[in-house]
């Protein structure tokens, strides 16, 4: 026994450099996917002038990128020559893997665009940082964007508007997941499935596992393609189809126009959108027993969603969230709520952009009475249902954190009753449930704080809300005084220089504009208000602040715990 | 046994009438010490002429609402009749005592300021919510108010002022703690101490609660008179010193000026509000071990104090932010921070009072830049010590959640190591601590959210930030614009009325001073930012709004639990 405490609390280093060193190969093969969209007549656009001629600075970086991760996965699988294979996997080191493919995804993603050349704006290529801001978001499906502008080739090439797309849909299938599903790694893939899949799951025995990772990225990759077709019957090209259908299925949120899904200006295309958001945050084993149900017994499927308890909450919240959005939003006479029809169109694709935690955009919702603004910031932390591809906190913690307070409170005047916590009508068996849900929801709060703090110390005034424009400075003050946003300063700087900067800074929101930054990023939605809102990026922030982004990303990815574990310095010593 | 199972899942009801009737009649009782203040040569003012004759309008209104007190205490006696003492109080009956006291108090508390005819503004009587919103403030120690000029007699009478301060006195020593000192009801007093004693105390036997209680009142007594002789000393009125002296060792922070305790212009008063403003935040039980100690081992007495981690954290607090606050608010040349020597009196001055919770104003720290205003906003969660007059969560609870967590992370990766919680290097032996920390957490943000979400849904954009002033609307606009402060709307209305009403709504930053006014309130402080700031008050918001205050100010005060218990059907229904 005490051998196998040491065992379980030391780690298994060969054995975590082989893991590395697959994923690491299994990124840079998956770059090849992106290579083809160099030539012109592969990357087709809807609303735009289809490319010229070859990417060949693009693809040239493409190709280093590949090497670099072939080089470095090879590595990794030499340091991890010694392990022979089946080796039992612990808690611990299924946690490191799950973390150190995070860091590593994040690092080589990042590669493409930085030797391609990508520009975040006309004169200002992009930086390492940016880099790995940008390929966190997308494996992350945060959507959160540091590029101003994704419709001019020359800044940023089809190629890498492709890679940007499919690291969400890499990221949406869930590296580790892809890992049990095709791998299989003995009892890795049980502990692995406890650390990757997102919310509280119903345990099972190992064959149940793979089988449901496998079940999981079937129906995943299903919907990834019956998505792109429909956006092709609806007038999409083959290329923007395949990027938004992997935005919307993986509720990651990148677009390939300035506008988001707004550039189409099609309400097909939009409730198309809603219908596949709803889907994509909706439980994928619950997909599955309703595509099991639905041919024989579409009753009974109907049925079955909704005694779930997680889905009748989930489907109940975009309900009353929509119907409050909308009325505010007729009676403040908001921008895009002119008709009711309007109104409703673009109130429920927003509720369920932000609550699914895609992130796109058909209205600017920071333009919104307060109500509307209000309420999207609280939605940010509700996300989708657990063992879907949504973030967030997941619908299903709300509802045991829900039932968890009512029985404290019982509890409090009637200390003798005894009442378990029941979910579905079915009394949960896990003592520890009510703790970790309770701490759960204190982690976010905590984490919450402190970056909020972070931000608001260390994000300097004289950058803050930095705008890339072509509009003359005069304009700008212009169009802001008639806005109502004067701020405290609108400064002009550089606006001879090639990069065109312009100090757009309303310092005014810095505190809630901070707070919805790390919303967006922590729940993985993307857009937030003000300097994120979007129409806007987070291009304007500092260095710094990208990085601490980026790590909060990836908190909100894999669930919190993984991701802080790997920063105690204890978890990489023997006890 | 089962008899004492169904004894005690039933209320007491004889037992719970016979204590409120008690109550009821002490606060009858207690106005009288008001009264005196309607004569013109015992309220004295420093900075205003003093009265010139006697309050007759106000004196017959506190009579009034004696009598009023006198007959509704000496009904509960008599529905109380059939208790003939000495009984057993359990849990729940000291929980419905201690929830209930604070519903009579704060309505009898509204009666002066109802009866009397306080004008919350010129032409505006205060309304029964008003005047609830006002009783509760006293009470609770907040401190927040709906009366916009308190140096007009004819608007607020002088014995009306006496009142409200008066309310802090009362409210600091804590109605039920009282009660046990001086009535001592066996075993009631452990469970209602349990209930009031704000924050996490060590159980002790009875005689040790009834001697706390007793070393309590006795400290805060002293104080009082002490801190009361000072101001005098320092050039305050009796009067002045007596009301400031209430507000600053109840942590409550009512003035008897408009400018706050800013009105006097005294950098010694100042100070000497910061240090009592310490003291009063301090665990009152550390103030009298220092006590003993002093005298004899003054140095012992020093090392105690830093020995006790709870005081340790809040000192450090205190120095760490009042330093972030210096260095940002000199940098940004922020209002109040000219030279160094000012920055660290006003910077101190803010910092102590809303880290204790009293809320008095000096500086008008809501046009500090936004790392002085978020610091604030968040210090206003932490809150003085437990045991302490002061309100919020509390700095022990902090220590303890932070401990709670950094041992979590540590169990996630080494789930056989079992290590204790520590405080102050001894191991807590409660199993539930560890819960009940983290589910007031929850429950705080719980409040928090619900409350916020209720203000930005229901509190209406057209009376929203109303200000009565006598500035003429032109000028109001004017200067509104070169504060940046444009807003989305500036709208007078009602300006040739008596009210002089006048819409000075910024709806930019609705949001923010939602989140702000229940923080302050919740959290018994006070003033916040935006439309609560320090040169505002609370009567802007609709009477609902003011309503949820109310049970705001009264859930932070009695620790949340007793209160929302009240709330539950089923805690009035036997099993
Ligand atoms: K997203
Ligand atoms: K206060």
């Amino acid at each position: 026994v005490l051998e196998l405490v040491e065992k379980a609390s030391s780690l298994n280093f060969p054995l975590l450099f082989r893991f590395l060193g697959t994923i690491c190969l299994l990124i840079g093969g998956s770059m090849a996917f992106s290579l083809p969209f160099a030539f012109p007549s592969v990357a087709d656009r809807t609303h735009l002038p289809p490319a010229t001629e070859f990417e060949s600075a693009a693809a040239s970086g493409l190709l280093a990128s590949m090497a670099i991760c072939f080089f470095v996965g090879a590595f990794f699988r030499f340091l991890g020559r010694g392990h022979r294979g089946g080796g039992e996997l612990y808690q611990k080191e299924a946690m490191a893997i799950v973390g150190l493919s995070w860091v590593s995804a994040t690092v080589l993603g990042a590669l493409p665009y930085y030797l391609s050349g990508t520009m975040i704006a006309e004169g200002s290529p992009i930086t390492f940082i940016e880099a790995m801001f940008e390929s966190q978001s997308g494996f992350s499906t945060t959507g959160a964007t540091v590029l101003t502008d994704l419709e001019t080739p020359e800044l940023v090439p089809h190629c890498i508007l492709f890679w940007r797309s499919w690291t969400h849909f890499l990221g949406g299938l869930g590296i580790v997941v892809l890992f049990v599903a095709i791998l299989g790694q003995g009892s890795a893939g049980k502990a692995m499935m406890r650390a990757e899949m997102p919310g509280p799951t119903k345990d099972g025995s190992m064959p149940r596992m793979q089988h449901t990772a496998l079940v999981f990225a079937a129906i995943y990759v299903g919907l990834n393609m019956l998505l792109t077709f429909i956006y092709m019957f609806e007038g999409m090209s083959s290329f923007d189809a395949l990027c938004h259908a992997f935005g919307t299925m993986a509720t990651g949120g990148f677009s390939t126009y300035n506008r988001s899904l707004g550039g189409f200006d099609s309400p097909l295309i939009e409730y198309t959108t809603v219908l596949f958001m709803i889907l994509a945050g909706t439980n994928f084993t619950l997909l599955y027993l309703m595509l099991l149900d639905i041919p024989r017994r579409p009753l009974t499927a109907a049925r079955r969603l909704f005694q779930d308890v997680e889905f009748r909450t989930y489907a109940l919240v975009i309900g009353v969230v929509t119907l409050g959005v909308v009325i505010f939003g007729l009676r403040a006479e908001d921008e895009g709520f002119g008709t009711l029809a309007k109104g409703v169109q673009n109130g429920l694709f927003q509720v369920v952009s932000v609550i699914t935690t895609t992130g796109y955009g058909t209205a600017d919702f920071d333009e919104w009475n307060n109500f509307g603004r209000g309420i999207l910031l609280l939605l940010m932390f509700v996300g989708g249902c657990a063992g879907s591809t949504g973030g967030g906190m997941k619908v299903i913690r709300h509802v045991l954190f829900y039932k968890i307070l009512r029985l404290e409170i019982e509890r409090a005047h009637r200390p003798r009753v005894v009442r378990p916590l029941r979910v579905s009508g079915v009394a949960v068996d896990d003592p520890q449930l009510a703790h970790n849900i309770l701490l759960y929801f204190c982690m976010v709060l905590a984490i919450f704080v402190m970056s909020w703090l972070a931000l608001i110390t260390f994000e300097p005034n004289s950058t803050w809300g930095v705008v890339m424009t072509d509009t003359p400075p005069e304009e700008v003050i212009e169009e802001s005084a008639k806005a109502g946003k004067s701020g405290e300063e609108i400064v002009v700087v550089d606006h001879s220089q090639a990069g065109k900067k312009l100090l757009h800074g309303t310092l005014d929101e810095k505190l809630l504009d901070c707070a919805s930054a790390v919303a967006a990023t922590l729940n993985n939605i993307g857009p937030g208000l003000g300097v994120v809102g979007a129409t806007r990026n987070y291009a304007g922030f500092s260095q710094g602040a990208k990085l601490l982004f980026v790590w909060l990303m990836m908190l909100g990815r894999v669930e919190i715990f993984s991701v802080l574990l790997l920063f105690v310095p204890s978890f990489w010593r023997r006890v």
